[in-house]
């Protein structure tokens, strides 16, 4: 395809883009002809439906998703149910953590998301060089501007009482009104419901595919037959009740997800195939870098980021290469990606380091692609919860060993009647302790007799820690000889919001003819287009209609999608039209191909064509389709043709 | 392939087959490390996980429905969202009328099916011939079994209070524990929730995929540039909150559904493509064999079906077709296939004519596919609600007509002062009125000077009828001169239940090596099957790895998806584990491969085996795979090879 020549992205116009979204129904708000009517209330914003155009090329995302990476490494892909009992997710920390800060407007009655008010209002007033709302506002002065950026790179850091400080420190206000709002409060993001007649206890809508994933994890196991590291992965609807959605596809509250969940030893991320990515130089923006107050990238190769321990591991830096690949592949532009670290208290409650691939919109950096490390959070809470291990075990290579191990023992005639209902709930503490605790351990309860154990679930009173006093507890070391290494793997976790990207890649993509602001083209790259190839009949004369459907016919055999424009619009119109739906090829049937059987073969982006016979052109075709010749090629062997004027119809 | 040789549906052994699906992780229920913890509460029974093999065979189903039906007749498929508001679903009828009757047990606690729980106990009676719970109970005589037949044969018939009438009547207990039950109520099948902080309106987890694609419809009809008929499609999740699901996968909670809308002029039910299916054979089971009390099949063409008027029309009668050609391309059993006609009370309450493609199971005849004429129905309600035309508008062929209509008008000046805020609304319901209803008004106007006309919508105090007298409204003939006919599309809506058709598909294709229980085979078809190939080494020896590397990379170019197995189990033990997950062709690389380069080819239902080199089996599973070559065809070049015993390893 050729490049994108006329479209700049400080050009981007994006009134005209989204007329064209619309226009051509890529998506639309759900229920919209319900959206006027008086009786229709509630916040039913930031859910989408996909129209023929989206919903293809979703599904061409998807497909290309689940061949880069599924099939590619054969990963174990499942379907777990978007209803979850509270239970898993009082686990998984999510009931408890998965919140977000919102302030509430008393006056309005309107609910904000905290740090999106402080960002908004603090970016508006460095756009406006005031500090206030009001016109007579104090002009801001170089410190505070500093202050400002400061605070605008670092704003996923914040918590919410820090978020209210810097609320009342700025006198932030509702932009809507300009009222003051409460201090933030945490609402959690999860849908809630109940099952059955009996309503009995509450489920959620999944926040995220992977506990579905964690759940199984040793049905998994057990199918990969034992063998380390593998990756499960799942491409399904997830959730989220995002306080007050705007800004279109990007921020909804329900979307696609394929997540991956790639299960290491902890003490081997390297990674088998490592050095196919190595020299692959990726856009990186470090954590260190943006705590620094700085938001430029520099592009080092992977090799590189993981030597300087830039990118934590292997495993990491491998599949932050790989998205790389899968990202360009679907035809982002590599200009508009950056990888960025999330800061400590951004990062997801589960999660020890963690990459985002962004793409760059007219909304700013997007976060398209999550990579987090894990750690063994999830394995272990669910585990230690239900009781069931969910571990490896592998024999040790070098044969059986003699280990010295910490091992902890409770007196059990006395757990018993000291901690009655709690007594399995403690006993099962002490056994989960791990070895560098244990050591600590033993010495303080060698100095002070008495130490305290944090319990993986709640006891009777509440509380979730226990004393444990000499007597009870004894911690001592002991020789064990060891056949099997048990462990519980760590998580590498590659998760694409799947209607981020799509959206991105439209924006992308979209440019309109020097020309003519009006003709808008897509230059979607053929594996995503949703549909490949135009076919039109120069007229809609009766002559052409067996011609048409044959070629139809042919291209579907292939597996190559194609639509049919017989209607009475002039070639131009009918080819501007599907310019607007990215569609790559086009196939003109005219007089001459009744005669000759010769038939025209248009390129999107170019508008160039060529001619040459039925068979010629659909050998072309399928291989553009699959990537063996480009277009240039094919200009090489086929008939250059030219119809003055049609693209201008 | 060979055909199943020794597997006959009155051998099947459910607890066998169960443990295959269990032992490769077809499927299994969600959160079952939850399932045995104490703190565990609610129902969550009817929510199931893929495992991979499920995953892919579901994700192959999917992807020959939408070529079967989407591809091959550019049907505009849609993505909607699952969270859709009470107004929508209210305004559809699903709020009020989307319910099952149940009967609450208040000794036990328990919610049971009202049908369900009389249909379990009759067939229980019958099965015992006794005429109650108890040991000691009357045997049945010749009428009552006849009663019960013709009951059974009926029970999707009844509504509540009729099954109320049938429990008292033949004293129908709770089979758990022998208490009576309190008299049926409805229980309405949907999840329900709410979004945002404000929480203001509720919302439910759609029950179909249906009324996203309806809202769409004036933006499809766009897309399609106003021609007619088309259809739309959909492939997503819905939900029903099940009163108390059992039978594994056929009665979920959550589940996958594939849906087609097909809109078509009520005055044209022709169907263009209907020549290609009228010789197809359809095993019928109509309305009125079962109100016979009847069940037998009859099997009569399309052509003839729509004829004499047991299918309506031809749309419908092609789709009944389309449906089989899907069903038995996935590898479903041909004699274990029927077309139901539903009962009149058995109907959605949006259905005028409905039939089920229902598959032969252990569990009995399972409805997986329905095929509805929803007529104008949902278009007519919502667009009445919303006051947007929900209708197609073409040209008169013949030119402008003269017509005679009905016109009502009322006089303004009075209705305001009358009916105050209700005013609009009244005059909405005026104007709605079609023509039939018009002329009956009219006379009835003439003759007592007063009407009753029921509103769209409810009015302020509730009523949602109004008292029209004639000096309010006038009801006369006018001729007006038409360009346009303006009418509201029926309809068609064929609705796969994935998750129904891959369990019976599983059922149906399983079956055991005559002389082995142990070594079961599940025969899915090529298309259809998680993994194509299975490649095994004869050993583990790394001799071997870059040849079965460079087999399965070449066999990923080819979009052929393929499994390796080195693990140090027997050749037949590999074999036996993949027979097991349907995967139709094995390739053995063995010591001679590494001197000749020659390689086996298995087929998995006779086990016969074929040599040949790489490039020739190769080519050779292209053909298999994409349907050009059979496995005899294959055979006749290919030479037979066996090796003694290795299948019986």
């Amino acid at each position: 395809m050729a490049p994108m020549t006329t479209f700049k992205g400080d050009q981007f116009d994006r009134s005209l883009f989204e007329s064209v979204i619309k226009r051509r129904f890529f998506f639309t708000e759900s229920f919209e002809i319900y959206r006027l009517a008086p009786s229709f209330r509630g916040d039913n914003r930031g859910l989408f439906d996909y129209g023929p155009p989206g919903c293809a090329l979703q599904a061409n995302i998807v497909d290309v998703w689940r061949k880069h990476f599924v099939l590619e490494e054969n990963m174990l892909e499942v379907d777990c149910t978007v209803i979850t009992p509270e239970l898993v997710l009082k686990t998984s920390g999510h009931v408890d953590k998965f919140a977000d800060w919102m302030c509430k407007d008393p006056v309005k009655g309107e609910y904000l998301r905290a740090d999106h008010l402080v960002e908004n209002v603090l970016q508006s007033r460095l756009d406006r060089g005031v500090n206030g709302p009001l016109k007579n506002s104090p002009k801001l002065d170089e410190e505070t501007i500093a202050e400002y950026n400061d605070i605008l790179a670092k704003i996923d850091n914040y918590d919410g009482p820090e978020l209210g400080d810097l609320i009342r420190k700025f006198d932030i206000r509702n932009p809507d009104g300009n009222g003051e709002v409460l201090p933030p409060i945490p609402f959690n993001l999860m849908f809630k419901s109940t099952v059955g007649p009996s309503a009995a206890a509450p489920v959620y809508l999944r926040p995220e595919t992977a506990q579905g994933q964690f759940l199984n994890f040793r049905k998994l196991l057990d199918f990969n037959q034992g063998a380390m590291p593998f990756a499960s992965a799942s491409i399904g609807k997830s959730y989220r009740n995002e306080i007050s959605p705007r800004s279109g596809l990007l921020r909804v509250r329900e979307f696609l997800m394929a997540e991956i969940e790639h299960y290491v030893d902890p003490e081997k991320k390297e990674h088998e195939r490592f050095q196919e990515v190595v020299r692959l130089q990726l856009p990186l923006l470090d954590k260190a870098t943006q705590l620094a107050g700085k938001t430029t990238c520099r592009s080092i190769t992977i090799e590189e980021a993981v030597t300087s321990k830039t990118i934590d591991n292997e495993t990491l830096g491998y599949f932050l290469g790989r998205i790389m690949l899968f990202l360009l592949k679907i035809g982002v532009d590599p200009s508009k990606l950056r990888f960025r670290q999330h800061l400590d208290n951004e990062m997801a409650h589960y999660a020890c380091d963690c990459w985002d691939a962004e793409l760059l919109t007219s909304y700013g950096w997007i976060e398209c692609v999550g990579c987090a490390d894990r750690s063994a959070y999830d394995l272990t809470v669910h585990s230690n919860f239900t009781g069931t291990p969910l571990v490896v075990k592998e024999a040790l290579r070098t044969g059986p060993v003699k280990v010295e191990r910490w091992q902890a023992s409770l007196d059990k005639k006395l757990v018993g009647p000291r901690f009655k209902r709690d007594a399995k709930a403690v006993q099962a503490s002490v056994e989960g302790l791990d070895q560098s605790l244990l050591e600590r351990l033993a010495s303080e309860l060698n100095a002070k007799g008495v130490v305290t154990i944090d319990t993986a679930t709640p006891l009777a009173d509440g509380t979730s820690s226990v004393e444990l006093s000499s007597e009870l507890l004894t911690i001592q070391k002991v020789t064990q000889v060891q056949t099997i290494r048990e462990y519980t793997p760590n998580v590498i976790e590659p998760s694409f919001g799947i209607g981020r990207i799509l959206y991105c890649l439209l924006e992308q993509t979209y440019w309109h003819r020097p020309q003519d602001a009006a003709r808008a083209v897509l230059s979607l790259p053929l594996i995503v287009a949703p549909t490949k190839v135009l076919i039109v009949p120069i007229s809609a004369q009766s002559q052409f209609t067996p011609i048409v459907r044959r070629l139809s016919s042919r291209l579907r055999v292939l597996g190559i999608t194609n639509t049919i424009d017989a209607s009475s619009a002039s070639i131009g119109k009918r080819y501007a039209r599907n310019d607007e739906l990215g569609t790559p090829l086009g196939i003109t049937i005219d007089f001459d191909t009744v005669t000759d059987g010769s038939i025209t073969l248009r390129e999107r982006d170019s508008t160039t064509q060529v001619r040459g016979s039925e068979d010629e052109v659909l050998r072309a075709v399928n291989n553009l389709v699959h990537g063996t010749e480009s277009w240039d090629q094919i200009t090489q062997y086929l008939t250059a043709f030219s119809t003055q004027g049609q693209d201008n119809d």
